[in-house]
């Protein structure tokens, strides 16, 4: 078990060690895997765009038809709580909410909530002076807008990224690409234009914020992104939260653009590092 | 929580009151929705169909790259054992499987194997009269062979099963029609050919009894079944662990059949209750 005992988790209403916070079996997430979750940055106490990720946890939520047993307010209050128990340098929260401790092991029932709180590293300047490879896989996520736990087909795929030397798979159907399993891709065409798949995706919160940073410079939109756009992309990169902005050079063994992170994906992940900065919730 | 401090349950190598199991929140069905399982049903001390059911349970581990920490007749001597300490007269037995108390909360490590054994309740005489009606959703299983916990659209679904004042929900790609979130589909067709839904389906242990009881005496197939061919079948009816044969009389609002349980479908009933008494695995 990965226990830190100076870590401290919300678990059903109460605050206690991370090494001691257990759902029972019959929890709906252990039983059909049936929960949302959502996860976010805190740098130096600072939780970063705090007011999307929980947009994004009350709708994935609400989608799932799951009720949030707190009030937005004291989800938050209990979020900065932890924050300051913990006082970590850098790391994610995660929130879980799951279908609870069923009766029958299929009927959502009273939901459990969970607040977590992890270090995270962040790719290093190696990391982003090589970018990612990328394999490809034909899939679309059962409920793509939301954020749901089932990481089924993302996580039994670890074997076959790993077996192609990459580092992430891109899911698409037919010819037309969506999303990563945990980040969203976006290609810089010939023109300069920086385009992110519009349907069948997660909406992340970095891509948000990098179709508004991009737009300031560029032409930013939401669209049709093919594997021929990737083909003939000058650029392409990732976004997630604990990625920022990833450049992508490779898929399928084929080099993206001229196979080296791009002067228009740098730009952005410098700007998105600015936006970072002047994110402080509190 | 649905405790019942009489029975027992094992967890991670340990027999321990079914009310002290608990998984910590590290564990990635909690957190990713990974894992599988497999149900079967005890009556009187004697789990019926045993090996069919472990054979799958092992399949569905290999398909999905997890590990099951036991050899098969440690397992076997596990809910053996589970099944005398319980002394339920009628129950189901369910073995869980996990990826495991991932330190990084993605990447599978060693799973976690738990059993659990509650009562069940099988089909009244009222319902099986009545017969089910069911609506339709298209929808394919992420991994269709594997019984992965994953029951995120199922479960999504069961609202608007209530809504339509139905009992269930059969899935469907284009015309072609493949399985219920926890059981398998027949139908009848005029000339008395029974036939189940051959691709993108759990091959259920109750459709492989009812397929080899039905070729006794009708002509009995895997094959393709489409929406057009349940309006023109004689009848149909699902099976599953706990429901048996129940005969399916209504979908989506209109009559399959002449609307009543048919004698195909009961006759295969009877003949499916002979086959479980005569199943005793020790």
């Amino acid at each position: 078990m990965p226990a830190n005992p100076t870590l401290y988790a919300y678990l059903r209403g109460e605050i206690l060690p991370y090494d001691q916070a257990f759902l029972h079996v019959s929890d709906l997430s252990i039983q059909r895997g049936y929960g949302i979750f959502d996860f976010l940055k805190v740098e130096n106490g600072q939780p970063l765009f705090m007011e999307h990720y929980l947009d994004r946890f009350y709708h994935s939520a609400q989608l799932m038809e799951l009720a949030i047993p707190l009030e937005r307010s004291a989800l938050q209050e209990a979020v900065f709580h932890l924050i300051d128990k913990n006082n970590l340098p850098l790391s994610g929260i995660k929130m879980i909410l799951t279908g609870g401790y069923s009766l029958d092991g299929y009927q959502p029932v009273e939901p459990n909530l969970m607040i977590v709180q992890q270090p995270v590293t962040m790719p290093t300047q190696e990391q982003l002076q090589k970018g990612f490879e990328i394999i490809t896989h034909e899939y679309v996520r059962d409920i793509p807008a939301a954020k749901t736990i089932n990481y089924s087909v993302g996580i039994k795929l670890l074997s076959q990224i790993k077996a192609a030397g990459a580092d992430d798979v891109l899911y698409h159907q037919g010819c037309v690409v969506s999303e990563f399993p945990r980040a969203n891709f976006f290609i810089v065409k010939q023109d300069d234009t920086v385009v992110t798949a519009a349907q069948d995706v997660l909406k992340g919160i970095t891509r948000k914020n990098v179709l508004e940073i991009a737009g300031r410079t560029f032409k930013a939109e939401e669209g049709t992104i093919t594997l021929q756009d990737i083909d003939q992309a000058k650029e392409a990169f990732l976004t997630s939260t604990t990625k920022r902005v990833m450049p992508v050079v490779k898929m399928d063994g084929y080099a993206i653009g001229d196979g080296t992170p791009g002067p228009v994906t740098l730009a952005l992940l410098e700007e998105l590092l600015k936006l970072e900065k002047h994110s402080a919730q509190r």
